[in-house]
């Protein structure tokens, strides 16, 4: 597997667990809804923000995640990033791949720190995850995150210093 | 002072002190140097966001405010909301009346709590009245903004119940 700069010809490729994802919504509070085109806006970024996707051998999309200034102005210095593997290529380790390559992207861009908005607290193996990457949890929004069997969970803010 | 619907014929004489505010970058976290189009673009909302103005007998805009859900999909039952009162209006409650307007609004929209994300930890007035309004800081992003003097404040996640 590698991680290389996504391409728009990549979307198509993407899409599929993308959607599968979002429409699960469990794990993202992004719309259950979103179209292709909708999802693409907001997923493919340029600069200053990054998308990276990662591959197999044989050039298969196994993942993707992007990166962004979290915030505008004097909250720029800080970053943040959102990631998604194709369930069936769960469990090889690629979130914890794009998680690091992530992180190593904002050090060498230069931002001091690395802010998740809102991990669901019940998405725990991404919670712990993101814990063995160096993340904490400074804060959680009781009840901030609605899953789709109508109970409520916590949404994490998780962030670390870098 | 009433607090009603924003209409597009507003934005000119919100302009003025948007920019003032932006352009101080002591308080928000936006880009410094927005334009007066990009301005409009992300504080005229419209459904399911909601932007209003604070005017006196005269008509004369003395503050803005909007709010929307902080979240789509799953999080989309938690509001935010942003305000912004003319410096030269400062001190007259503004900004309070502004806070209470949202908070109406968020209850009588439905939302089950109201979420800031990025409030400047330095901004020591604004955290005081956000918590004289029922706001807690659930979680501070350590030196999440960059003073314009080059120096770091915290950022909090405020949030209240409703």
């Amino acid at each position: 597997m590698r991680i290389r700069d996504a391409e728009p010809a990549d979307w198509p490729a993407i899409w599929p667990f993308f959607r599968t994802i979002t429409a699960a919504g469990d794990t993202y509070a992004y719309p259950r809804d979103l179209t292709s085109e909708q999802g693409r806006e907001g997923w493919m970024l340029s600069a200053p923000g990054r998308t990276v996707v990662a591959v197999d051998e044989d050039g298969t999309v196994l993942g993707s995640a992007k990166m962004n200034p979290n915030q505008g102005g004097g909250g720029s210095h800080v970053a943040s990033a959102s990631y998604m593997v194709a369930p069936e290529h769960a469990g090889r380790g690629i979130g914890r791949a794009l998680g690091e390559h992530t992180l190593a992207w904002a050090r060498a861009e230069g931002y001091r720190g690395m802010q998740f908005n809102a991990v669901v607290e019940a998405n725990v193996r991404a919670v712990a995850l993101w814990r063995s990457l160096g993340f904490e949890v400074i804060g959680t929004v009781p009840e901030g995150f609605r899953l789709p069997d109508g109970s409520y969970t916590g949404l994490h803010v998780m962030y670390q210093a870098l």
